[in-house]
């Protein structure tokens, strides 16, 4: 086979190259354990979703899907701020394939992306295997893990192409104010670069730091969007691009006019008009980010982070503790550092639960902290 | 932005080259005309899709998804012929989004791939906007458009990288027999070519015509299927391809896990077990097109069709015919053959409807034959 596949021109990258991802079609808990592991929100999404699909005439899923109840929400929730068009939206199958989309329009030989270390694994991950260098600023252990505006301003230059940044960051769920996206979108512009803002965390952060609010004024920003986190909508696939027509209509062309089901749209389209009860859920993750808080210091420690986020990145003093490891013997899944780039076991990214099972997760945390006094 | 653009490595092709493609968010039905155009199934889906949908615990929708419903109905309906494992199958948000993930997984720099005019135009418009070469075999129409295995099997050498087939044939709905596909599989491996065989409309045909059934003897072979079209759901967005293990794992270096909602699994998976009343289509299409023999023969005709697929090429000698405008002033909505490379406004693709509809089809069409009389 090699040798077939070698003369078939299949991309070296995908020949050469593992790939590192935490996403996974099986999730092995442990018993009577608590999954912290998925991204998706623990809430579950808002119950107006058991309406649409009660109400929903299922003889739609025939006809190729043309529904715009998803495209109408997106326009209305930004109708005070800013004009979304339709020639603004690129539907996709959940923000990975968004991520696959944009990744796409690029002449990959030669392509050079800055981004930062740790983030979303799945977009380097693809950018690679595309043949794209990812050249990433490095969040350090030593500044917990802090982003600093600065430092990411003077990396910018000719060489690269694009930039690519998630906001909130996973895996440590802090933000980058829209003030500081901003200033590295100008900079950007200077060098010709477009600039990648994935906000499948966004709706943990406050709606005024969304890179949405400034989209139409700058011509070199995408922004990707999602239902699969705050909405807690995973299960149904169902993201989107906005950006200016121009890169839209070049996505266009590499894609098909039929991405998420006729259902689907009527489901996110619902959800995104109703809001759901998030902002409850944000309060709840303020108050378990602070109750983990009181139980580290020593040595485990939080990252810099945004407390209405649904993300932690937990991580220890002694390289060789195994994190993921450790709270898994102790009843809580989470996904280890070691799927991230630049981090290693020492840490774990953690997706808060509901507030009933945490009591679970912060005594593992707290378990966990104790038995490195030895 | 062109300046931006361009320096940013967008894909010259993207800039260069406008997508020709039926695929349309938006339809326009002749008033109280009939819908000839979409490829969906008009008698829609199997009915257990009713029970699927009333039964599903709708909050299953919040995690990602991992239902084994699907793989396991695709691996029971062929367990009789071939073992396919998990390994084989890739999921993809309908078969077009399969193709895009199999275009992707080559290097498009100098790659050719060897395929027929006309065919499904979204596979060469991806491939093009990729920086492939299609170099198609031209289906005449002195011939009837009838597909000759022999001519196809003599262009075939050492300039390809890979075969692309759609069986059956979009848009003229003729099938080639399992027999011939193996030739170009066995001639293709000579020269290390992987043959890709789009079975979008394979529902359509015999089963023993499918490639899937010797797919397991031919490492160089890739099968297309979906969900669209014998099983009527295209609204749900739910296809996958079967392949060798390295081909498959190659694509889920570019791919995520999460392809196919949770309900759709659950839905694909019922409707393939049921199998629904696909052999009641299939003779009706066949009454249909009798019907429509009956009345063209003189200045349109029928383009050489399998009489079970939902499918025909009707073509008029004067290349001076619009046939989709005079259709669409008779109340029907097709789809000019204009969309297709190396076909003109002198054909148009009809996907017939169902047999309560056909009427005003088959008067539109008995009345354009007659007024082309004069």
């Amino acid at each position: 086979m090699a040798e077939i596949n070698y003369k078939m021109k299949i991309k070296p990258t995908l020949l050469q190259k593992d790939k590192v991802s935490y996403a996974s079609d099986h999730i092995d808990l442990p018993e009577n354990g608590v999954d912290c592991s998925e991204g998706c929100n623990p809430y579950g999404f808002p119950a107006v979703v058991y309406d649409v699909v009660k109400n929903f005439d299922v003889s739609r899923m025939g006809p190729y899907p043309h529904s715009t109840a998803f495209f109408d929400a997106i326009h209305d929730q930004w109708e005070d701020v800013v004009d979304i068009e339709k020639e603004n939206i690129l539907y996709a199958d959940g923000s990975i394939n968004a991520i696959y989309s944009i990744n796409n329009i690029f002449d990959a030989h030669g392509s050079r992306v800055l981004g930062i270390s740790p983030q979303f694994a799945d977009y380097y991950e693809n950018a690679q295997m595309q043949g794209i260098t990812y050249d990433p600023v490095v969040l350090k252990k030593e500044n917990n893990f802090k982003f600093n505006v600065q430092d990411f301003l003077d990396r910018i230059d000719d060489s690269y192409n694009y930039v690519y940044l998630d906001n909130p960051n996973n895996p440590t769920g802090q933000n980058v104010p829209l003030e500081d996206i901003e200033k590295i979108v100008e900079k950007a512009a200077e060098f010709g670069i477009i600039v990648i803002v994935d906000e499948a965390y966004g709706e943990f952060m406050d709606k005024k730091d969304s890179a949405v609010n400034i989209f139409k004024k700058h011509l070199n920003l995408i922004v990707i969007k999602t239902m699969s986190k705050g909405f807690g909508l995973a299960g149904m696939r169902m993201g989107y691009i906005i950006s200016n027509k121009d890169f839209i209509r070049y996505m266009n062309k590499m894609n098909n006019p039929y991405n998420i089901s006729e259902l689907g749209r009527e489901i996110a389209g619902a959800a995104l008009r109703d809001g759901g009860e998030i902002e409850m859920h944000k309060a709840a993750f303020a108050r378990m980010k602070e109750e983990i808080n009181k139980v580290v210091g020593k040595n485990l420690h939080v990252a810099e982070n945004l407390p209405t986020c649904s993300l932690i990145l937990l991580y220890a003093d002694d390289e060789n503790v195994d994190i993921k490891e450790e709270l898994f013997k102790r009843g809580a899944l989470v996904i280890s550092g070691e799927c991230f780039q630049s981090l290693d076991k020492s840490s774990a990214r953690i997706r808060l639960p509901k507030e009933d099972e945490f009591p679970k997760l912060l005594e593992a945390i707290a378990d966990l902290e104790k038995s490195l006094d030895k």
